[in-house]
């Protein structure tokens, strides 16, 4: 077998080399992501039929056995071929052989060797590994890998050894804010594990809701959650199942603020006096834990104590992140404290609080980790910084010898595009000039599903694809960037993950049966298709939010990303190759608003959207006129353009929370007519 | 409130009044499926907001709390509206109030009481019924009486009296011949309650497989299933998920032929000598059991007595269809029991069979129901007629005095279409002859879902939306019968099943997205929407299929029912008003060879659909010269003609058992350019 050797580092020079080869062999058509860290491309291909079988070499463990036997269902499943479960006993017979050297971390670090070696020719693959864990990846390479071509389902000869760039690699879900049961976890992680991410990290417990049950402390999620709380049995199962997919789970616990659930139950940890009630709005609020009573320190180490013996994994996140202040300025006695500790602001009694929680942490055998307000150089070096700020305080923290994870970039809860999460790097802006020693304290980051939007039912079309292009960013070679590649490979990801049992794409669709009455969507579909929610923190100010509010709208069922804005916008850029489409696409978004309407005006929840509807009409119209004057060859008229640029800034303005993402690639089209320089 | 009384019985007079009325008021505009008995419509509209809380006044069981506690659940997920689901205690309060005169049946029965009132007015919905079963019934015809309209969700004011027209309304999922994990059943049933089905006939024997745990012959299981059978823990969890749902489940084993997989382990039990293997291929085989042995029925004594045990049905459902008689005839032994006991035929021996596996059936407390081969004027008359050769049979048992359910003519795996279904009425046809007194005797009937041709994957698209059609047949008057009427709510119905968790759309979709390799199925769509799976049996010539043969063709993807084809022959039909949306149409349909041909040329799978797409596009050419023939009012050329009749011809005949639907409706336009007569 002839092999040719893509190294990602040898950068562009040796891409434009393949492609002078008769078939493309450039990695990116394997739809892999994220990508490996090497990839060489062989000849052949491993045929996928009903005959494939895996055998177990090497070191062997049920993680292992079931990972083989789960890695057959889904092949069974992704190729429609009936699968035998059975493990061949004779690796020359297998279709994939998997060597395992040795077993893996008892509980998974952020050490755990991840490398896996995965080659296939056209009569074998064979997956080598050292731990499970890089089993389990090399696994997910493998299904991604086979694809069907003209002559069946098969596999592509490569030879890929891959790594890691970053050990840290999670996703944060917030399940206080909107109740997400175990069945939403679970589905996550098989996500999270298709695309190599590592670091579950389970927000459970803010101002909305205690979401775990304590035996020393009933009343947290007694009175807490609604009722809404994970048992410990079901902790033990989620972590379990992480574990089989090489996923750690770090719990947070976020103190001081964002603790109004605790206080429901326990108002004497507050600093205010009681009672409290679960919060319902979003925001940062007063209540805030009382760092200055002995008590509170009581608490938490028994508190800190029960869950530390729940979750096995090193790390135990603190939060500490928002803290107003409010409180502790209105209690004399706390304020008494400051005075008498020489404490000149809030900052300095948090730093207090960190300072007696820390051991806490450390007697239960874990270490600590908290938002990068904690950082302080007062502080241990020990403690991990969790950036949510900026690159800024991770290379800030990195000099004073903290390690750091970045969230920062990665908050997908702000409806931004996947290029966008994509552009973020750990080691790039203000990390950048870190010296060696210095970046290598950057362990990785986290994307942040924060859950004031989502509920179950959205909740994946939040996080999918897009979380994929940040794991790539997490895993792959730095050099991996090309936003046109991602997002080609992207689309892919997003269906393998819609068939292992994500939501994203059949939620949405029947959100929007809901909303015309459960008659066909086709209509709304082609309006939806070119919007967006609004971004950032736009929907703050929209309402007045709270966890009551039916979350049952078009914005909330509009995908954070509009791909036909994206492709028409490149159609525009290449205005000359693309006319008679772009025509054909105008007339379709143009057609459609008569189609719509009549559904939208029958629908309490779609009146909102009607101006966007005519908008988006308008703007279909302005688009075809514009193109008639740039074929004419001569500018448009002024009053025709003065026309369209009103059109133009009143439909680039938000209407129910929403965006029409087609606004931008009109007004090229109208600045070429009437400039007439197209 | 002032009501209009809508009673179907009185049919057409009073439904012509009701088009008078200034809104629309026939009762189908509920999208109720199956249509009530009495339906009377009010004024004003229980608005359904946050505030929604059922009270259960009268008698209560956790079966009835367990009930009300998800119909909030539905509901919320439904609206996408946060709702408690807390019972509320002060009825005057509540939304809904449940009141149930006392309990059901410790085992429900054929004779349960289903009946149930619902009157909703603009301040509350109160539901009444006798029993907890008819709440159930009721429950699921008020969540379908939910909609969106200007003014949000609620639910229109009525009053509605309902009562099933026939007791057994039954659907059969055949489990053996493709494996059904419980989860498909589950789901199932869920969709079962949701249109008010009462029975599921669980087929778990047949030649492919023994689905179910025997502990006193455990060889049944273990050498019959590949390992794919239901454990009796499991078998009583479906069994009380089908309770909470008002559902009875009735066991299936079918004798003394489709047994191959009861003899791999116990080939004692057979004609002829062993051994045998699980049967792999389709069809009617030789393997049955031996009816002259006293061992034979030692064995079933003991094998009905623990099953008779796990199935608290009061019917044992004991199959005996399609007996071929080839092992009876090759064995001297049996040859010389029938001579000596002077049996002409086998038929006589099967009769043999069933008198003695009778008592045995009776001894552990059941009744007996077989296929409609049992049917012999020398068995008792307490045995239960299972008709799916005719209406004929049925109208034979009752004669004969014999009770009995129709499945001929609820074929679901045949792919006919739902009014095909729809249009069969069990006291229609030969039975419409019979006395009241025999038509009494018949009870109802089954949608079949025989499993050579479905997976979990695409069993739920073979089964949904149609058997709704046969649900309302069985539930509704018999004056309920428009197919309009029909086609227009079962889309509906079809969305709300999706929502319950049913995957006939998604896993459609998902398919779709397979056979191009993950790429957009969106051209495939249009393709595939014009297409149905070929009919009756025709798949069975047209492979060697097996039980390992892969069902991720697009045959196995296509839905059975083209819902594009059916509403373009209606356009077709009025010529005159649709004109140019059937010319956008048939460019649509055009254009999209090109589109999609590429994809289908590079999946190995698709390949054989190109002729396919090619005929599409070559339908669509004609269609829209044939419309250019009409629009001139000149008849085409007889050469035009000629061409275009051998085009139809050609694209009338299944290839790769597809069948391309709009075949009629292109025939008519091209007809009509032929003679200049539209």
């Amino acid at each position: 077998m002839k092999l040719r050797l893509i190294l990602y580092s040898v950068g562009a020079v040796l891409l434009a080399l393949f492609n002078l080869t008769p078939r493309p062999l450039n990695a990116q058509n394997f739809n892999l992501m994220p990508q490996p860290a090497e990839v060489s491309v062989g000849q052949g291909r491993l045929k996928i039929d009903g005959s494939f079988r895996v055998a177990l070499a090497g070191y062997e463990e049920p993680r292992l056995t079931a990972a083989a036997a789960r890695l057959v269902r889904r092949l069974a499943k992704q190729t429609g071929i009936p699968l035998s479960g059975e493990i061949e006993k004779d690796a020359s017979k297998a279709s994939l052989v998997i060597q395992c050297q040795h077993a893996g971390e008892a509980v998974q670090s952020v050490r755990e060797d991840e490398s896996y070696q995965l080659e296939v020719t056209a009569q074998q693959a064979r997956l080598a590994a050292s731990t499970p864990v890089g089993v389990l990846r090399g696994i997910e390479t493998f299904l991604q890998l086979v694809d069907l071509d003209a002559q069946g389902f098969g596999v592509p000869a490569v030879q890929i050894n891959d790594r890691p760039r970053f050990p840290w690699r999670g996703l944060l879900i917030d399940v206080s804010r909107h109740w997400m049961p175990a069945e939403v976890i679970e589905r996550n992680l098989d996500a999270m594990a298709a695309v190599k991410l590592n670091v579950l990290h389970w927000h459970l417990s803010d101002d909305q809701g205690f979401r775990v049950e304590s035996r020393k402390f009933p009343k947290l999620q007694g009175l807490g959650s609604d009722g809404h709380y994970y048992t410990q049995d079901q902790v033990r199962e989620i972590i379990a199942y992480a574990r089989e997919r090489g996923i750690r789970v770090v719990p947070e616990f976020d103190m001081p603020g964002h603790t109004t659930s605790w206080f429901v139950g326990y108002p004497e940890l507050a600093s205010a006096p009681g009672p409290f009630a679960i919060e319902r709005g979003w925001g940062i609020f007063d209540p805030c834990i009382d760092p200055t009573r002995d008590e509170t320190y009581a608490f938490l180490d028994e508190f800190i104590g029960e869950m530390a013996a729940l979750f096995p994994d090193e790390y135990f996140h603190v939060g500490g992140d928002e803290v107003n202040g409010k409180q502790w300025k209105n209690s004399p006695r706390i304020q008494a404290f400051m005075r008498d500790h020489n404490m000149k602001d809030y900052g300095m009694l948090q730093v207090y609080f960190n300072q007696r929680l820390l051991p806490l942490v450390q007697k239960h055998g874990k270490k600590m980790i908290g938002w990068d307000e904690i950082l302080h150089p007062d502080l241990p070096k020990d403690v991990v910084v969790h950036s949510w700020r900026g690159q800024r305080s991770l290379a800030d923290a990195a000099r004073m010898g903290y390690m750091g994870i970045l969230s920062a970039g990665y908050y997908i809860d702000l409806m931004k595009s996947a290029a966008y999460h994509y552009s973020f790097d750990p080691l790039e802006g203000a990390t950048a000039g870190l010296t060696p020693e210095q970046q290598a304290r950057i362990l990785g980051g986290e994307a942040c599903m924060w859950a004031e939007y989502v509920t179950p039912e959205n909740v994946d079309s939040r996080i999918w694809p897009r979380a994929a292009a940040i794991a790539e960013r997490l895993w792959s070679p730095q050099q991996v960037k090309d936003p046109g590649s991602m997002y080609s490979r992207l689309a892919v990801v997003s269906r393998e993950l819609e068939g292992l049992g994500l939501t994203h794409r059949s939620s949405h669709e029947l959100m929007l049966a809901r909303l015309v009455n459960l008659n066909s969507p086709a209509r709304l579909e082609v309006l939806d298709h070119l919007l967006e929610p609004v971004k950032e923190y736009a929907r703050e100010g929209a309402r007045n939010y709270t966890s009551f509010t039916p979350l049952n709208r078009l914005v909330d069922a509009t995908p954070p990303e509009s791909d036909a804005a994206r492709e028409f916008a490149a159609w525009v850029d290449q205005l000359g190759s693309h006319k008679s489409k772009i025509r054909e696409q105008l007339r379709l978004w143009g057609d459609n608003k008569d189609k719509v309407l009549p559904q939208m005006q029958a629908s309490a929840l779609l009146q909102e959207d009607i101006p966007l509807a005519e908008d988006v009409a308008a703007l279909a119209a302005a688009g075809l006129e514009a193109m008639d004057y740039i074929d004419s060859r001569s500018p448009a008229p002024a009053a025709w353009a003065a026309e369209k640029r009103a059109l133009l800034e009143r439909a680039a303005r938000p209407r129910a929370e929403l965006l029409i993402m087609i606004v931008p690639a009109i007004r090229t089209l109208v600045e070429a007519a009437a400039t007439g320089k197209p």
